[in-house]
C-alpha cells in the first residue's frame, strides 16, 4: 500500500509543536504547577462582565457563531475609529498569521524575522515552504533597521516585527515603528504583531493608517483582556488585504461564546485599566524579587518579565528547571544571548509569593 | 505601490463564503428569525452537565487550552475502544478538512466528491488548488460505486463521502460503506464524514479499523452533542496520518471551554440518548406536517429532513423565501435535482408549531 500521498512540502515537514504546553509538563510531573507563569497568559483573567456574558450564552452553544463576526467587528471599528471593512477577526493571532502566510508565501519565498522571535510565525512560514531570513536582536530589542535591510536584500514577501516584543518584553516608540512602516519595500508586507500593546506605555503604537497596503497589525483578546483560551484575535489592514482573508479563512471557525465574550471585554475598558494596574504592580514586584536575588530584569512593556540570570543559557536553563521542580511554571527564550534570561508572567500576589520563595533555592541549586 | 504579492493560487481565488449565516440574513431582515432551523444545528442543545462544566470553567478562560487535547483524546479513545494515537482533535470538522486537504492536495491534484455535497470541503479543495471531480447523486443517495470509479479514473488524492449524507439526510448501510473502504484505490484517501452518525440507525457505520491507511473518519460534537458553536471535531485514522496533522495544525487553536464541554458531553451518554429520541420524534412530526400539505419527505438518518416540494428548484426556492419571510429559517440543497427540496432541522415542538403554521401559507404564496 502506498498510503496517503502527501504533498512534497508536507512530506518534508517535521511533526512539530511550537511550544510544549503546561498541561503536558504537568502530566510528566504527575502534579499540577503551583504557579502558572510560563505561557504568557494573563493571570488576572477576564472581566467579571465577560464571565457573566459567556455563562449566560453557554446554553446557546448549539448555535454556530456568526461567520461574519459582524457585531465584534462593528465594536472594534468604533473602538479604533476605523471602518469595519479594515478588520478581520480570527481564531487568535496564531490562526490569522497562518492565513496570512498562506495568502502570500509559496515555496522558496523569503520572509524576514528576528532570530529568536515568535516560533509560531516561523512554524507557519515553514508550513507553506517559505524561507526564513533572520536578523539578530540588537541588545534586547528587535532591530528595525536590520529587518528592513534584510527584506530589501532578499525581496521578502513578509517582515515580522512584534512591538512590544516577545520573548524579551521590550518595545520601540511609535516614531521608530512608523519609520519601519515607511521603509517597507514595495511588494513586502510588514506583520506588526501588537499582541501586548495594551501593556505598553503611551506612544508605543503609531496611528492606524488603513490605506497603507504595506502593513497589517494584529491585536488580541488573549493578553490584556485575559481570554487566551477563547481564541480571539484580529487584524487591521487595508480593505483589499482584509477581504482576501475570506478566500482562505475558516468562515465558521469562531467560537460563539468567544465572540460574545470579546464584545463584552471591549465594552469594559474600566476592567482593562484595572488589569493594567495589576500588571504594572506585578512587574515592579518581579523587579524587586530579582534585585533581592542579585539579578536584574529587562524593562518590560508587556505582562511578562525577562529576568537576566547573569550567565549563559545553560545556567538559565538550570534555574528554570529548578523552578519547575518547585512547581513554578516559567519559560525562557530559545536562543542566545536572550536565553540568559528566564521569562515569567506578571502573576498574582500569591503567584509571586511562591516565586519569591522558590527563586533563591532555584538559584542555589543552579549554582551548586 | 505593488501591494501584497499574493501567491498565484490565492490571487485566483474568489473571496467566497460557503454559507450565508442566519445572523447575516437577520440583519438584512431587520429582525431575528422565529425558528432557527436552517443551519444543521441541534436545537435540543447541549447536556445540562456540559453547560454546567463550561460555566464553571469560564473564569479560567485566561488559560490557553491544552495543545495536545490530551484528556479529550483519552476519553474518545476509551469511548471508541481505539488508541489515542489514532485520534486528532480540531476546531470542528471544517478545520480538520482544511488541514487534511492541505496535507495532500497541491495545484492540479484531483479530488472526488458528489455534485451537491458539502460546499466547505469544496472550498478547501479550491483553496489549495485541487481540481474537483464530481459524480451525480443516485436518487437521493451519494453513489459509492461512481465515487470509486471516478477516483480510479482521475487518480484522486481524496474521495469525500458523507454517511449519513448532507444535504439529503440519507445513509448507506455499513456493508456498503465497508465495500467503499475496501475499494479505495492505492494512494487515495477516503474522507468519510460521519458528522451525523449518532442520528443514524444501528448498522450505518462499519467497524473502525485504525490500521487502514486509506480512510479517515470524521466525527463531531457539533451535531448530536449540540455544541456547534464550540467548534470541536475529531478525526480517526491510522497513526501516521493522524501524526501528520501535527505538521500543519494550529496547535493552540482549541478553545479551553470547548475541550472541557466536549469531555463532559461524551460522559453524558444518557443525555445523548434523550436527544436522539427528541430528534426522532421531530423527524416524524416533520413527515406528518409535510404529508398534511401534500408533500413527502426524504427518509432521514440525520437531525434534518429534506422535504420534497414536488416541483423543481425554482418552486422550492419560492417556498423557502416565503418561509424565511415568515421568520422560519431553512435552507435548500444547492443543485438539481436535490434542489426540489427544502431542508430543515429537527426542531423543538415550538419550532415545528411555527413551521406547521407557516408552511401552508408559504406553499400558497409559492403557487400563487
Amino acid at each position: 500500500m502506498t498510503g496517503p500521498r502527501y504533498t512534497p512540502l508536507v512530506a518534508s515537514l517535521p511533526a512539530t509543536v511550537p511550544f510544549v504546553g503546561p498541561e503536558t509538563q504537568e502530566r510528566a510531573r504527575g502534579e499540577p504547577f503551583a504557579a502558572r507563569l510560563g505561557a504568557n497568559e494573563n493571570v488576572f483573567g477576564p472581566s467579571p462582565r465577560v464571565v457573566g456574558a459567556m455563562k449566560r450564552a453557554t446554553p446557546d452553544i448549539w448555535q454556530y457563531g456568526d461567520p461574519e463576526n459582524h457585531d465584534l467587528k462593528q465594536a472594534l471599528a468604533a473602538h479604533h475609529e476605523i471602518p469595519a471593512e479594515n478588520i478581520v477577526v480570527g481564531e487568535g493571532i496564531d490562526a490569522l498569521l497562518g492565513y496570512l502566510v498562506r495568502m502570500l508565501v509559496e515555496p522558496g519565498d523569503k520572509v524576514v524575522t528576528s532570530f529568536g522571535a515568535y516560533p509560531t510565525f516561523n512554524f507557519h512560514v515553514a508550513g507553506f515552504g517559505g524561507e526564513l531570513v533572520t536578523v539578530p536582536y540588537m541588545g534586547d530589542h528587535e532591530d528595525p533597521v536590520a529587518l528592513i535591510e534584510a527584506a530589501i536584500e532578499c525581496d521578502a514577501k513578509l517582515i515580522y516585527l512584534a512591538n512590544p516584543d516577545n520573548p524579551m518584553g521590550t518595545c520601540h516608540p511609535d516614531n521608530v515603528i512608523q519609520a519601519v512602516i515607511n521603509a517597507v519595500p514595495d511588494g513586502t508586507v510588514l506583520v506588526l504583531d501588537e499582541a501586548y500593546l495594551e501593556f505598553a506605555p503611551d506612544g508605543t503604537a503609531p496611528d492606524l493608517d488603513v490605506t497603507n497596503t504595506s502593513v497589517i497589525r494584529f491585536r488580541t483578546f488573549s493578553k490584556a483582556y485575559g481570554m487566551a483560551g477563547a481564541r480571539v484575535g484580529y487584524g487591521i489592514a487595508e480593505a483589499g488585504l482584509i477581504d482576501s482573508f475570506n478566500k482562505v479563512r475558516n468562515h465558521f471557525g469562531m467560537n460563539r461564546l468567544s465572540q460574545i465574550g470579546a464584545l463584552e471585554a471591549l465594552a469594559d475598558q474600566r476592567y482593562l485599566q484595572q488589569t493594567l494596574e495589576n500588571v504594572a504592580a506585578a512587574r515592579d514586584r518581579i523587579g524587586i524579587i530579582a534585585e533581592e536575588n542579585g539579578l536584574s530584569v529587562v524593562p518590560s512593556a508587556t505582562n511578562f518579565v525577562a529576568i537576566d540570570c547573569g550567565q549563559g543559557g545553560v545556567f538559565a536553563k538550570k534555574v528554570l528547571d529548578a523552578l519547575i521542580a518547585r512547581g513554578i511554571f516559567v519559560r525562557m527564550p530559545f536562543v542566545s544571548p536572550q536565553d540568559r534570561c528566564i521569562r515569567l508572567s506578571a502573576g498574582t500576589t500569591e503567584d509571586l509569593d511562591k516565586f519569591a520563595e522558590a527563586l533563591p533555592k532555584a538559584l542555589a541549586e543552579a549554582q551548586g
